[in-house]
């Protein structure tokens, strides 16, 4: 072995998405090379490199001089066996950080920078400090249009493209902030029992209490390798899995997990992180909805219309026709919100049962039919009628079923909620004329949900239904006695509800 | 042993700043309480608490299944005993995050919100994703001047604040962005040895090749105990140390480790920053450098304005006296870029050597000359020739050779550059008629600067100088191969000088 040369091992230590590297501190290189505990160092061998987070070891148990470790993670990312001769080297710096600068100083950037950015992001040279720093500095108002196009295109060309081979293949998109709102689960078995195809992969929850892709995972498996994604797809002209699995703008994978535990969400960064994941699903129509109300992400009609022409400008110029419908975000659709809950409620509007949430099918229906209309066949204006046929005559669940079958069952179904529980109850009598869709959220999060698929919060009244003074408002169910003990608390700061006089209930502003 | 308490063990893993502990994934409280690789964990013993990053881990020999491992500074920073019996708990979210996102979407925070910020810093509920969050979000013109002054309050009242018990407490500080700018360890000798007090501490570097802390150094130790601090001060009116073992401002120290990785450093966040560690230091009166160019931290004399009514704001309404100088920052000071470099150049003004770099005496003598002037007993205008008598009399040297000696001398002064070395030669015959501040403080942080104290660059020519094609422009020193190609690559991108003719030449356009 020549001196710079160091042996393989894996280190037991679960480190999730961050790869971390163990050195011994008497490693010849760690000295001679001058590494420092929490820089990052690149480790190749013939073929396979990989980028991680150094740890510096003084126990010769966890790694001996001659060893380096990778987490287990990291190992496995890396491919190459245990006991294998490697070398480590100091890692190229991530040069785009340079643009990200700029950006932070109020500069606007070209498409070459947006490029560099994803191609460091891509190949792990940015830390999750310094993918923070970029996504802050690109938030809201700081990217012009243009700049979001770039981005995009950036995003889209950091992986593969899905191409179906036909020149209708439909997709639809809620921009997210309305709790309870699993529509997709409905139209996508409506649309593909209609025979237009319809491959639908979803994102996990962001800063929602639950995403597409973890309620679908309470009935069947979501995470299908890429050909598995294209059987299902022929045999059924639709699915309903996880878009992580193919490597489909992976970009905006590594920039959500960054996201997500700091709870933000730009519209900038919404918009290139839509378009570039249904561009590289190989989607051709899309249909998006932006919910508007006092506390959804889009509070002002204006605010809506700006978004529209957004997605609109960029989506033009990557040839995708897009559709926007603008919808009414007063509240929660629906009553459950956390995956169990709302898988209840799908189930319970694709069987027609009588006690399915009246709101969630008549919101599904309609976005179900402005999809059908994408069909050159079908007259406009006639979407929902047929959309409206294939629900009730039981071909929506039939077809949600052969879905399920073919992605795999999650045998013996069990859509229960956790076994900790508590009411909120009205302290006055009246008509509910609020429910703060943040706070519910809030609190759903707060129980455990999505992490917890059973933890949540069920709504046993919605706005403009009268109340009596200690009749029950909504109920909260958590899996830990600490999440539990936490929603208690931030229900007790505010429940989120608001009971006044019947007169005092918002109008809803949109006309859908 | 009841079953929510465990064992606590220090684990020989050296993970720097981010605090880790370890449990295995077979440990009851692990699949009771829910917890995930990556989050954050609270662990308590009686009297101690401390908040870590979890790594799950799948080999006992690291930890067992009735055991928390800590890293050795999280072990360190608990100081519980190893073996105690210790409480581990999901921690109470870091909620002032709610405010950072109100900063993101480009609201004003009030006073309370800064306070709630820099108290969850300091109680560590902030992963550096979400310090970096709050950072770009409050970067730039993002925060009005009153929030500055918020920031700076709470960044104050985060830690300890030093009182000398003297009505006239001096302090320097220039804000950066000239390499080689080592005034600091020239007018503090000169202003002690006046009798005046200057407990002198200052901060590694940020974004620089070298801090005065890295630089003083070469020479003695900087690190001393708070009380050590108080009576060198007492017995030589000044010090020359790293503010980071006191608890001056923490919050400050704490963003900084950001900071630094990040590259970024906001107008906003140097006012709090400077201002805030000033006042913990007990400091009454401050003199601040604001140096303009083409090229340094201020480009223009409207902007270095506009950054002295920020300073002065602030700081009228803390009670601190404070003048701003603004000075020639067309080029770096001295010769030497890089610790050692640095240490160099100062010792030779200091002992009044003919070979001293003229520019860096004539403006440490300038600075020394104003903070002089805030004694009553001198005459204004005086405080220059006060300051050259003091140099050029020996009494500087002898000042800080006794501050070297009572701090703790380095043995066997070595301040020898690195031992890989390349020259940069003209490639055309002409006058310098522009240095690049950026890319000459690039270059040396590329060869290894600040953390390789020998590495660095030393300038041959300056400003006005004429050179013949093949003469030797600067020196690039480094201590590792791999930093070593770093540099010579960034130095054949661009080098950082520019060669023209006599009359292109800039105008400094400030009197000082």
């Amino acid at each position: 072995m020549t001196q710079d040369r160091l042996i393989l091992r894996r280190v037991g230590i679960d480190t999730y998405h961050e790869n971390v590297a163990y050195l011994h501190r008497d490693c010849i290189l760690y000295r001679v090379e001058g590494f420092q505990a929490l820089s990052k160092i690149e480790i190749c061998s013939n073929s396979n490199r990989i980028v991680a987070l150094l740890n510096v070891v003084d126990d010769p148990n966890i790694v001996g001089v001659n060893e380096l470790g990778l987490s287990e993670q990291a190992f496995d990312q890396f491919g190459v066996a245990e006991a294998s001769e490697i070398r480590v080297k100091h890692p190229e710096p991530a040069h785009s950080m340079d643009s990200v600068r700029r950006k932070i100083d109020g500069e606007r950037l070209n498409e070459q920078d947006y490029f560099d950015i994803a191609h460091d992001i891509v190949e792990n040279r940015y830390s999750k400090m310094e993918m923070s720093a970029f996504l802050v500095a690109a938030s809201q108002n700081n990217m012009d249009r243009d700049e979001i196009l770039f981005h995009t295109k950036a995003m889209l060309a950091s992986g593969d493209r899905l191409n179906w081979q036909e020149s209708l293949v439909a997709d639809k998109h809620c921009i997210g902030g309305i709790p309870g709102n699993r529509t997709t689960m409905i139209v996508v078995p409506i649309v593909a029992a209609h025979g237009m195809l319809i491959p639908k992969t979803s994102s996990r929850a962001i800063t929602s209490p639950a995403g597409t892709a973890d309620t679908m995972e309470m009935l069947a498996n979501v995470e299908l390798e890429p050909q598995k994604l294209l059987e299902i797809v022929r045999k059924e002209r639709g699915c309903l899995a996880w878009g992580g699995t193919a490597r489909l703008a992976p970009v905006d994978d590594i920039l959500i997990s960054v996201e997500r535990p700091l709870g933000i969400d730009s519209q900038g960064q919404m918009v290139a992180s839509i378009l570039s994941k249904k561009l590289a699903a190989g989607s051709t129509h899309l249909l998006i909805d932006i919910p508007v109300g006092p506390s959804s992400k889009v509070r002002h009609m204006r605010s809506a219309l700006a978004l529209r022409k957004l997605f609109e400008y960029v989506a033009d110029r990557l040839n995708l026709h897009v559709e926007v419908v603008i919808t009414d975000g007063r509240q929660p659709i629906g009553r459950g919100i956390g995956p169990a809950l709302e898988a209840r409620d799908v189930i319970q509007v694709l069987e027609n049962n009588p006690n399915a949430p009246a709101d969630l099918r008549q919101k599904a229906l309609q976005l179900a039919g402005r999809v059908l209309e994408f069909d050159p066949d079908v007259r406009g204006g006639q979407g929902y009628a047929i959309a409206r046929d294939i629900l009730d005559s039981g071909r929506a669940i039939a077809k949600m079923e052969a879905i399920i079958e073919t992605q795999g069952r999650i045998n013996a179904r069990d859509l229960s909620p956790g076994k900790l529980s508590f009411e909120i109850k009205a302290d006055v009598s009246g008509t509910v004329t609020d429910i703060d869709n943040l706070q519910m959220a809030r609190i759903a999060r707060r129980a455990g949900a999505p992490i917890d698929k059973r933890a949540g919060v069920d709504l046993h009244k919605k706005l403009g239904d009268t109340v009596k003074s200690g009749e029950a408002l909504y109920t909260v169910y958590a899996e830990f006695p600490s999440d539990f003990q936490f929603a208690q608390d931030l229900c007790n700061q505010n429940c989120g509800y608001r009971i006044g006089l019947a007169n005092e209930l918002p109008k809803s502003f949109v006309a859908f």
